[in-house]
């Protein structure tokens, strides 16, 4: 199953569009422009839509919601805790992940930790890509999801 | 198995009784007061007592502990990821969860991503519903947890 | 599989040696200096070294990503939701955790709920101790971890 999500954080200006936003910061950070050190300390919560295509504006099959957090001072890399939530004719349930995210690789590999629904007991691992990234303010990562179901 | 979890939002007011309280909130909000737009980028940590049944002052069997997020503007949703923590005669051990809690739904599932001790290796389903819910200060959950072992 | 990690939290004049930082706190905390009543709502997150035995100078041979928070007013407890991430000779590949941490205890179990690339699939639990604890700024945990593959 692939998948596009599709982020917009909050910068001070875009409250209309912003698909996320910066909830925690370091000391020297704040919650309007992300921080030096390649972001880390800043902690987004995000609500983006999922297409099936890499089009922004195509109809969102289901919401990508949690959090991530800029964990590195050296480079960019951050940590994921986060949900697909599906609820349309095609699927309906969720799909949680955890993982960390190099993002600067090509591609990276997270951990599906769980499913309801339509995805019930499922684990896995996702890779994601990072399919485009506009300054700071919009990126669109394809997420390539592979289940095991484990417990029958 | 069918738990309750009471939480209850520090507000500025109730130290000494709140078992929680915001600790991230988006540019726009602050850590005393949920913020505007369905609470979206509050981030709240919670120490939250687990009971048998749905009365606060039942004596607890175990900790409700970790973080949730309100993640959405149009509509109160949540992220969750958090452990039950048990130290009783009955059960000794933790369970583990995650998931996207789209909280205006009567019923939804979130998932047992792991467990320690008596829940050693636990997968599985929990189910939650709003037990009850006070102004923006107090809501109760209950937890109908259904466990999955898959490791044998 | 044993392991140790140190995390060295920045209190406004370590900037250059910090490997984690305090980036939430409660309404009456800072990010500089941790909270009062048992660091309750500090959230911090971390990009800290991993080394084969428990000296902070031997080579590291991954890095533990992401987030803790401590999450009781009584006691010092927390909440982990992170990874190990390991790019050497020996492994490649991510093993990532949850759980709740009742830092007190002298052992405590957290989960591993997830793995990819030589841990692929991999889930567990890990055992933690603190090895060492030096004021308020540096602690390192010794990580016991014991994989149970369950996809095949």
């Amino acid at each position: 199953m692939v998948f596009y999500f599709h982020d917009i954080i909050y910068n001070g200006k875009n409250a209309k569009n912003a698909t996320s936003a910066i909830i925690g910061a370091p000391a020297w950070g704040n919650r309007t422009i992300l921080a030096g050190q390649d972001h880390f300390g800043d902690l987004v919560v995000f609500d983006d839509p999922i297409t099936l295509d890499n089009n922004l504006h195509s109809t969102a099959v289901g919401r990508a919601q949690g959090l991530y957090v800029y964990d590195k001072k050296e480079i960019f890399t951050a940590w994921l805790g986060f949900s697909f939530v599906f609820n349309s004719t095609e699927h309906r349930g969720s799909i949680n992940f955890a993982g960390a995210d190099p993002l600067m690789n090509k591609t990276r590999d997270i951990s599906v930790i769980g499913g309801t629904g339509d995805f019930f007991m499922a684990r896995g691992v996702a890779t994601l890509m990072t399919d485009a990234f506009e300054g700071e303010v919009y990126f669109r990562l394809r997420v390539d999801i592979k289940l095991y179901e484990c417990w029958k």
